[in-house]
């Protein structure tokens, strides 16, 4: 290890610098009114809100936790250290403080995207992108900045490299914890909004969507930030620090013990195979800040043309830089098992990573895009037999919309094996990930734009300056859309990568389908996400069913909003500056009488309540499989890890199946009402079915049933089968000590190198 | 083995001896009016224009098949041998007959139950349970009467056991491949007709179900003796047949080579343990006809009591039993892999099994059921917000009914395999369903008193009538409902069981889930229960729009059915015999014009069309796979083989996933509607929803979507899974041989026994 490694942190310190001045430079453009400052108060009000309920609880969560696994560590014995508790709880923080520092900002940015779009789409574009920006390489530096602390840390201790390793893995943990946490009550603080205000606003009392006088509109808007922003963003940094993780574990566990590597002295020495997940992240950093300057637009430009320009500056930087990295920190090739691989095989292996993640995101976007055949397909199902044939469709798309992403997923395992081996599909998941600064940057933007729309309309400004942020949105929606595959892709790469870890960890190199307790612990797991999804799902539906009341009551009990409401109803679609001037002085009379406060705090408390059992399933199910074996199968803890693996891989196939249904059908929908909504319409034999038409009202259906979907249990299960199984490669060194199996566990903290035969049966001494 | 060994085949032949007398009892019932005869009649008509249809189409695939069979188990030098295309071709043949006398017979007893009707409950109940019971029985007779007539025959052939059970093993394919191509195809049918019937003639025409001037009315009633009788009978036939063929398999390849069984000379000697499943099937045969015969019920009594005491005295004496016949067959205690086993845990093991499969039927019945708590849920979400909260509380319900199924199913797994080891697990399929006689018979007993129902309707029978039929309907449901858990359960245990065997065929002890091409495979079968059921869903959205259109094209152009309809708009709920003469006139005028046959024949034509993609979809893709792999591993067939085996456990545990939240939701969907049709409707916050309410149109939306998912696409998944998994089985023996593997095939037709050691580390020396 030479100095060099020093430029890891370093690059880390960079793009929290440069995040620093991109949010100081948000925060210094002009918000607007006072109306629009005003609602945005609101926003930013209810968002800090949410966060601090949501912290001041996870709080004693994580204490709790880090307590526990420092002192497990710390009881000796099992190469582990009390310091895990440490990597847990930066881990968490690191975590806590990349949604903290997105939602800030993005709050911030909403409104001034709004006045910005009063002047141009060029300086709109500009505020929301450099508002998402924050969020993404905010991520991504305390990713680096976290990690790489930690390990010169541990690295100053003397510890071995395994060791180190070991400790570090509690840092994945922390973060992944805070994320399902964020993902979860983020999902179901969005949707019990959403849900409220539409069904009691929109479809009851019949005022437009965003409207000041609906009562949940606040939460509904702030919901877009917590869900969308931190959610989306803690998912994002759960992948780029597992992924990084499981390559670390990977590389200390299997690889430095090769001859190749331990005389290795090009590069920095034995550790780069260790340290090549942190560099490529380095290298990704510097290409996503470069990439970032290439996004903007002229007035009456394409904003996803610029989107494209700045990932595709960003992704070829990477490519380059990768190239250069890899080449420069391994040697040219080495003997693994029999095997020969190659510093190339690896860089093909990354290659391999992100060709799956992009190839995942298009077909997401073939399934869900406005006008595409299957999105077109469910809109003529809406038209033809109403919201039945209108949800069997979306089912039928969903479900089919599967097939794709898993054979590239099946593609990427094999080819990303075939040229590394193990290594190589975590080296995949990193390659995927590396520019997750500008990828989330591109991500964040959508909500930003979408939430500056929503400012727009409740601060009443003209409809010029909508269009231009509907403009925005529109790119945005299609972003999410591959921003969701994407972040499913990487979930799951990212998820066998610590699975691998894993393995590597608890010293098991078999685990064996047709041995019964990995059988039945396979359908176990693959039994959860359908659990958990349940779960998520009825909390959405008791939470909005809360605020529903909620909006109810405001209507029925504030006399302003009753009688504004009562005059909105008598002049239909009439612009209020043409009515009577009476009438008028009634609706002004009602401004600002609805109470938002009461149904930010109705989402939140159903949010925060909501999230626990889920959550807890999610954290308790490993470790009581895990110990719940061992103490069946009396102490040998090397078939119970074998077990609580079985559970893992069910948890990931299936994880991962439900995930692309749900985000993929909920996608879908929602698109698929939105064709009723613009242009002509939709045509089912000669006939055009628009807005407000029965067609178009079973769309609406759809849609609403697709939303719990996409956004509250399908992307948790992101966080799920990651955290499953970063959990299960935190409690590996204890389930596996002591142990009465055979071949036991390592009592000096060095996971058993010498049993990984990985596949010994194919390509014996072939060259890569 | 002694002569007692022939009691088996006479089990059989006096299945089918009490088939064909129950049958002969039914055909001499009386049919009722000259109306019921000729409506009946189109129904019978219907039924077997399809199953011609059908097997026409199949005749050509089973020859195709079976000389691809016999062509590559004659090359030599695999351990088969030619016959295999015989055991395939009678495996379809005895399928597709036990799927042509159940029709037959069910067409006949509906419109017998129908007029029996006219006198007492009884004598209903009577008719109805025959007619079931003739499908009953009809199938476990075929079943063991084919498998052993099979067995004794390549027995006289001078054959090691083992290559006596490789080639049985064709007609578990054969039985598979027809169940997969009625189960499909039915189910298309039946919705088809069932969506096209609904939504034209009751929704858009506003007549009632199963009303004569409605077209699609025949194929509605067609469809459900197509898709619950013969897709039902069918599906059982395939779980009876492959768990029997799966424990033979493993009794054979795995037990026989071990010295206590070698030298046992109780029983029928040491084949004793290939031949129990027969054994255990024989006594299921005698136990369900002394049970069927107590199926009675006094005029006012309890239908569903009467068939709850016929299948408890059939379960008793199955239990007491198979007690015996194990303890005769298997020598008390034995020495496996290290571990000593005794008969007595062989009987725990087939005890396991059938309390497992109890456990699923009741935890379906808990969440479908009518009234029961999540059903309820459902009813008032649809009350309280309409179709979508609707919906998304089915969705809810269905995946969290997955939970306590699969507990069971893990529970099993362990159990069976702690008390008997993978022969336990196989033994457990065949205790689940041994009783296959009686609760099959209980099974279609349900589509015949619907199938009354409809006919009394029809004849435009007196209200008493349809009373009676109504409450035999109404038990059918919920027995529908367990069976329909059961079914899934059985097709669970089934798969594991013949994924044992296929191991054990192909000489594999190990498929690990770490390695690269067992993991990708494993990712690509849990995604193919998705594409299936998308496959299937789509379909039927295809089939019911060509039903739509012509069912609209005749209420258009048949001017007596037109006028007809307008009379019946006028009058509205007025009964006919109140009306005008002339109106009257006109009526009577409609009736028999509606054209029926179109109807039919559209149905059909799309069943049969519709079922190719699915079905090849379902035979290819393990074949593929296996030799795919064999090819990319430059011919090592072991580690193909593995690879194989992950794609099956990812087909299977997904299959059943997919399966119970399909059945369950479409199930609790349907009886959510069914809550606003009966008694005071559905109460929330002191309001009551009945009938014809916006509740109870949300409610319909929900049965609607539900109908695909539980009556095609999710039925059709226990067949996939038992298909690909008896594929797998059937061409291990050529996977596997001139393997370049490190220890390759079997050249003389003897699976390798010595290297079976499952889970060797656990458990060593221990007593059970």
């Amino acid at each position: 290890m030479n100095d060099n490694v020093y430029l890891i942190p370093l690059a880390g310190l960079l793009a929290l610098i440069f995040t620093y001045n991109r949010a100081q430079w948000v925060a210094r453009q002009d918000p607007g009114t006072d109306r629009m400052k005003r609602i945005a108060g609101y926003i930013t009000d209810g968002a800090m809100a949410f966060l601090r309920a949501e912290y001041s609880k996870l709080v004693w969560f994580v204490i709790a936790v880090a307590l526990l696994l420092a002192y497990q560590g710390g009881s000796g014995g099992t190469g582990t250290s009390a310091l895990i508790g440490l990597s847990f709880a930066v881990g968490a923080l690191c975590s806590a403080l990349a949604g903290f520092i997105g939602m800030k900002v993005a709050t911030k940015a909403n409104v001034r995207t709004a006045h910005a779009a009063r002047t141009s789409l060029a300086s709109a574009l500009n505020v929301a992108f450099r508002g998402g920006s924050v969020m993404g390489m905010g991520v991504v530096g305390l990713g680096v900045l976290g990690l790489s602390g930690l390990f010169f840390f541990y690295h100053g201790q003397d510890w071995e490299i395994t060791k180190i390793i070991t400790v570090l893995t509690g840092f994945s943990f922390g973060a992944s914890s805070i994320a399902l946490f964020a993902r979860v009550g983020g999902g179901i603080y969005t949707k019990a909004a959403d849900v409220g205000a539409d069904l009691v606003g929109k479809v009851e009392a019949g005022i437009p969507e965003d409207h000041p006088l609906n009562p949940a509109t606040i939460a509904d808007n702030v919901g877009d930030n917590v869900g969308d922003v931190a959610g989306m963003g803690a998912d994002l940094f759960e992948s780029y620090v597992g992924s990084m993780i499981g390559a670390m574990v990977l590389g200390a566990v299997l690889m430095t013990g090769v001859d190749a590597f331990k005389n290795f002295e090009g590069g920095i020495g034995a550790i780069g195979v260790v340290m090549l997940p942190l560099c490529l992240a380095a290298i990704g950093i510097v290409a996503s800040m470069i990439g970032t300057m290439f996004v903007s637009v002229e007035e009456g430009g394409d904003p996803k043309a610029a989107l494209t320009r700045g990932e595709l500056t960003a992704a070829v930087i990477m490519l380059v830089g990768g190239y250069f990295i890899i080449n420069g920190l391994l040697p040219a090739e080495w003997v693994f098992n029999g095997t020969t691989y190659t510093s190339i095989g690896v860089f093909y292996a990354s290659l391999i990573g992100l060709a799956c993640g992009l190839g995942i995101g298009f077909v997401t976007e073939y399934y869900t895009g406005f006008n595409k055949e299957p999105v077109r397909e469910i809109s003529r199902q809406s038209a033809k037999g109403g919201a039945a044939t209108n949800i069997i469709a979306g089912i039928g798309v969903g479900m089919r919309s599967t097939m794709w992403p898993i054979l590239f997923l099946a593609a990427a395992i094999l080819g990303a094996y075939h040229f590394a081996g193990l290594y190589g599909i975590a080296i995949a998941a990193v390659g995927m990930l590396a520019n997750t600064g500008i990828q989330l940057a591109v991500d964040a933007y959508g909500p930003v734009a979408d939430n500056a729309g929503g400012i727009a309309q409740m601060s009443e400004l003209p409809e010029e300056v909508r269009a231009r942020t509907d403009s925005l949105d529109a790119v945005g929606n299609t972003t999410a859309a591959i921003g969701k595959g994407f972040a499913i892709g990487s979930a799951a790469l990212t998820a066998l990568a610590l699975f691998a870890a894993y393995m590597g960890v608890a010293g098991i190199t078999t685990i064996n389908i047709a041995n019964p307790s990995v059988m039945a612990c396979l359908f176990v797991g693959a039994m959860l996400p359908f659990l958990f999804s349940a779960m998520a799902i009825e909390a959405v539906g008791r939470a909005a069913s809360d605020m529903i009341k909620e909006v109810q009551r405001q209507f029925k009990d504030i006399p302003e909003l009753k009688a504004a409401l009562a005059k909105m109803k008598e002049h239909g679609d009439k612009p209020v500056a043409e009515w009577p001037e009476a009438d008028r002085k009634i609706y002004e009379a009602a401004d600002g009488k609805a109470e938002y406060a009461n149904c930010v705090s109705i989402s939140t408390t159903a949010a925060i309540r909501e999230m626990v059992k889920p959550g807890l399933l999610a954290v308790l199910t490993p470790v009581v499989v895990g110990f719940g074996f061992k103490f069946a199968m009396d102490g040998d803890g090397k078939s119970a890890a074998m077990a609580l693996g079985g559970l893992l891989a069910g948890v990931t196939v299936s994880g991962v199946l439900l995930a692309l249904f749900q985000a993929n059908a909920g996608g879908a929908w929602d698109n698929a009402k939105k064709m009723f909504e613009e242009g002509k319409g939709v045509e089912v034999d000669g006939v055009y079915h628009t807005k407000g038409s029965d067609a178009h009202k079973a769309g609406v259906v759809g849609d609403t049933v697709g939303d719990p979907l996409k956004d509250t249990s399908g992307p948790s299960l992101n966080i799920l089968l990651k955290l499953m199984t970063v959990i299960a490669l935190v409690i590996a060194p204890l389930l596996v000590a002591d142990s009465a199996g055979d071949d036991a566990g390592q009592p000096n903290g060095k996971p058993n190198v010498e049993n990984n035969s990985d596949n010994k049966d194919s390509k014996e001494g072939e060259t890569k």
